[in-house]
């Protein structure tokens, strides 16, 4: 960390300021630049906020050297975390397909579209119990009973499945959910992230809708730092000036989440658009941009399911898009398993 | 709701579409534009999710007329809302001011800043107990203690308190405080707004960092609707691409809010800069805004609360602020009360 | 375009207004809605200025049915526009690659550039000679010298050249040029767009840094208004509040405006992120989103060329993603040529 | 400048960029920090360009320690710039409004309008002759002509005059334009900028909707580094994902700007919301926040200006808020003069 002062400081403030520092067990390295005099922090400087040094009276600005996540930092675990769900496998050379519908809505639907998303090559089965809903008039989904459809589901065809839990005081429920997704409204609701932590399971993290890298690698932090290292990253849109679509993907984080962490990152490209005939574009690039997986909405009756299907993918289309991509991953040398 | 329908539409399709439009329970007034099928929707569209009806293939856009929400919508409730908090009054010609620490640290500060930003015209006191933190190696607050902590200087000094709850699993623990603040990074927590909903207690809600007005009046509608009317609304800054800020505050919110609903709101212009000689100047812009009050940290003693009261205002300058606030009220026909 | 008219208006004020909106040769349909009067207008809406409507005492809001722009609408003239350039063709199942160095440092360079990008498959060199640039202070480019360059490597090379133009007075030096660049800084500088509208030559308009998609087309249609139909787009990144990234590369945009304009798109992958590792994965994720192109900086001498070749790859990185972008094509149906 | 070098960098690379940094005439501080080499450069790094830097590929991460302004920055300037117009004085502790209709319609408009707002109060007239407009189809001023009426009501009136200027070719016709206008979209035409930094008139910079503080600066010197000093920046909304207003008033901007140059600020509360109502709020807003001036728009004759006069204020309405204005200037020590 480097601190830059003021250059009209008060000694008494300095002394305060340096007495703290070191308080915290990290050296002090000062040298005078042009105009200004220059603290370098040398030392585990995680611990120290950014934001109340910055806020000094004394201090004209400060920028953060180390990264301030330890845990989840590839400087400090230069090999990929794999993530393994029943023997699918999130991280290093894999690819994952997650499919399933937007809501549970019935045992007939869920068992039906795991079967066609099973057949077209997904492995892992998706569905929502729990729906996060900006409206509280909105439909809320079918919450414990959607759990029950989905274990149907998991036992019918044998594929693990993965669901979002939206508060702690649901978590007993999950206990037989494969992977825990944490969505993006809550990925800085720290006590559900504190809560997931002490599981010994999956859990999906997707980034906030105005979270930065950095404050999305904080929060697998806090998981981690809980003791369950088992995160996949999951890149959803974020939120920008652009009208058309809902949110905007942000495919270069791929890249360099991968540069900065040994986390696996997965893309779910069905949510940012909100327009189902961009899934498949944004499902190539994505793969392109070198992420381990996909997580995609699929429906299998649009008519009858006009509300919560209509985002999503019908099958047969869900089947062109997993074609497609099993052309593209020699490329980027990875492979389904 | 005006849909507008694809040029190359098939009519079985639309076809589907009216009939579940119709089953909500909503007239459709078609007619032809230009180049489109144009769909007007009368009645009740709130419990309509914009979202599902523009991913649908035949929909080329949609645009909502009506506000999605009700309780909180100034149009079905023309008269400010007053919310009452121990006889200082929120909403109205009332202009109310919150001030205290960033962190409750000890009997002594908390007693000590309670006592000077009531000598300085504070009517209530914050104090953060549970605090939300990035880094999950920041100090995250006394918890429980601080607050045992705030209600010992309420009683102290008879000021009412106001602090922030983070999850559910808390709620107990804050039978005694004034009012609940929900942090920004809360504000989609929908479990947790159900949660407050259910108290007869006066609710601080936090804008998201990247929320819109609307999903803010929303996350109160979600409040309102569980029977808990007392929200005030608090602007504290959103997130844009200016770094030299760490949020941007958003003043011209102040008054659209204040067209669009009847509750009552409050800006937080300590925390949207990170700096603290920003305060008085963003506190006089909140006034001549409309703002009805402001809520702003306070510390005493900044050589020895050098991590928490950093950001903050001493006791001195924050009695300069509310003597040019004193000033500024009667041009925007305001009293403190 | 619907006027939601304000619950209390006046009544003289509704008929100057619809008066003015006849005169513009416009129709009125007007429909009571459940609490507010909503006009709709009928007719040829593209004059009409929306911020002025939304901005009237009595419009409560305004929405836009029709899209403001006509020539590159893709409504109006549903097949691709075919951009040629001197036989390699931009749009349909055609896609280019352009290459070439940041700035035209010297004839040696420019030439063994041109060289090595066009036996790595490029078709067309690019190369800047006006350079625009945040800092007064910064190197602005060779100018005049550096478009004779460029020249020289066209005469040598055969390869067709593309570069900025930053201002209408440069113009005539521009005559030899084969596709004229505008920069993201000036997407919205309207007497530029003019200027080249005049001109019977391809134009590569850039996306500005904060600009929406739709402004982006208005911008295009300024450049065919005036009669040059040869637009080609490209997307460079946007501006969010992301600090990892210097922009956001958004790759959405390309399948929404396939499906907006018949205009080709292209990506320039090298300037969104600033880094030149992830140029690979942002070519490779651009084609996926079914981009006609790519404007790719190559440099041939690192170490020599330290501040203007830094961002760029070197000429066998070039060709190692070009490879994967040929594996790549018949995938989304496109073909180089 | 602090450059973080890759923890595996090549001695060949690192001798290589420290060798070039030495031939620019900075000297090289390096020290070894916990997981990295840091390099501290001193000396004068305003011509080093920071994101060529951080695309080298040894490099990990550079931070900026100097600001790379100059002639713009308080550090070496450090008593306010008073701008003179006239007699009317930007800057220190005066303050000053400037009023007009958004575009000269006819002499019998602006004369009329100039009269009723010197009336109102205010010392600058201002007046659209050239329009920039996102649509070719929209009004685009009157142009010369425009500029002919302006000179005309200044004349009548004695009041100086502030007009845009779109393009270079056009400067010829704004000799006796008294403020120069530079309009957001032109923050960053450097040529434009360059060619009044050769002229000896006030120049009014307005911020671009997606620049930083800091490129707001850097244009401000490509001015003054041609040796106009006569630079007034002005606030007028920056772009945000909130859709309820057309730009998003950044009023955290004007003490931040204060402390960071010598120059006058100002704030345009018209253009940022679009909505007239919201004028007078964040006109006090404006005050409140510290800036030294306003630039509003006013018209006379709502029924007959539909189009160009509908988000200003009537006279009537103007002269209310310049009556607020007032007031509440002694509070911020400032004074009309």
């Amino acid at each position: 960390m480097i601190i830059i002062i003021k250059q009209d400081y008060e000694k008494e403030q300095l002394d305060s300021l340096t007495k703290w520092i070191k308080s915290q067990g990290v050296k002090i390295d000062a040298s005078k630049g042009e105009k200004n005099l220059i603290l370098g922090l040398v030392g585990d400087t995680s611990k120290i906020d950014i934001d109340l040094i910055r806020s000094l009276d004394i201090v004209e600005n400060v920028k953060r050297i180390q990264e301030p996540y330890k845990l989840a930092n590839r400087k400090f675990h230069p090999q990929d975390t794999i993530v393994d769900v029943s023997g699918h496998k999130f991280g290093g050379n894999s690819f994952q397909l997650i499919a399933g519908p937007c809501s549970v809505e019935s045992e007939e639907q869920i068992i039906g579209i795991a079967k066609a998303v099973k057949a077209a090559g997904a492995n892992i089965l998706r569905g929502g119990a729990f729906k996060p809903r900006t409206s509280p008039y909105a439909f809320q989904g079918l919450k414990a009973e959607g759990l029950k459809l989905l274990l149907k589901a998991k036992e019918e065809t044998g594929m693990p499945i993965c669901t979002e839990l939206m508060a702690e005081k649901y978590i007993d429920l999950f206990q037989d959910v494969d992977i825990i997704q944490i969505g993006a409204r809550n990925m800085q609701n720290f006590d559900l992230l504190k809560a997931v932590g002490k599981l010994n399971k999956p859990i999906l993290l997707k980034r906030g809708l105005a979270n930065t890298i950095q404050e999305w690698l904080m929060s697998a932090e806090y998981i981690m730092s809980e003791g369950n290292e088992n995160v996949i990253l999951c890149e959803r849109g974020i939120r920008t000036f652009e009208p058309a679509t809902r949110n905007t993907l942000d495919l270069s984080a791929i890249p360099l989440v991968k540069e900065m962490t040994h986390l696996p990152i997965i893309v779910d490209p069905s949510h940012a658009s909100g327009i189902a005939r961009l899934v498949e574009p944004m499902s190539l690039a994505s793969v392109g941009a070198g992420s381990d997986g996909l997580i995609i909405e699929v429906h299998n009756d649009p008519p009858h399911a006009l509300c919560d299907g209509a985002q999503s993918l019908r099958p047969e289309q869900f089947e062109e898009v997993v074609k497609k991509v099993d052309v593209m991953l020699p490329l980027v040398g990875k492979v389904r398993n």
